[in-house]
């Protein structure tokens, strides 16, 4: 789900400036952890995993970047990022992949939660029964 | 003051993810609001303010960033970011201007609270008076 950053820009060559509040409506929860990933290859993909509770908006600040989403019932949902005031809502029980279409595109990730490796699903098949012992 | 973003890199072509954890030794604060420039011409200058009470680690995901703090007292400081994993800590009552060296560099702002305009200085005379009735 895109969600709308809110953006303010000026005379075009000072930029725009975009401002996510936390527990607002485009960040609905409190943020507990950011993270950005940097200095990736085009091609390369990362991710690949999901969590059982956390949840995030991620947000291309400089780039392209594609976002495929899966909720393990046979839906896979892939979203091309590349405008710094899309954000896009990440929920429980997602799998997710990341494509860098662009080298040097910049993702950063606003999270609900401090950082719990036990939340993290990191195997498609214990993901996939994840999914149907909670359904 | 930098501060060290936690890094993680594996193999180069992956990149590198960076992570903040809120109220931790490199954000210092709860993080209730997030903004990040973008689309900035080299050679533009933005900030020009400061703030009564907020609490903000500057962050240059992508580029170089030339940051100058000063706290009223005569003392400024310049400091050029240009590596992710480094976060400049800015604290109440310094007046901050940030010069883009690079055209699309990309500053990350964490911050302590939500928008509040009656925190702002925006005019350079009223900022030194501030820092006057402060001491």
């Amino acid at each position: 789900m895109l969600k709308m950053i809110e953006r303010k820009s000026a005379d075009p060559r000072n930029g725009s400036l975009c401002v996510a509040e936390a527990a607002s409506e485009s960040v609905p929860f409190d943020i507990n952890r950011v993270y950005y990933i940097y200095g990736v290859q085009r091609g390369v993909q990362r991710g690949a995993h999901a969590h059982k509770t956390l949840k995030q908006v991620l947000i291309c600040v400089h780039g392209r970047i594609e976002i495929s989403l899966d909720d393990g019932r046979g839906n896979v949902q892939t979203t091309v990022l590349n405008e710094p005031s899309d954000g896009l809502y990440v929920g429980p029980g997602m799998w997710r992949t990341m494509k860098w279409l662009q080298d040097d595109s910049v993702l950063l990730v606003l999270a609900s939660e401090h950082y719990n490796e036990a939340d993290y699903i990191r195997d498609y098949d214990e993901f996939i029964e994840y999914g149907k012992r909670r359904s």
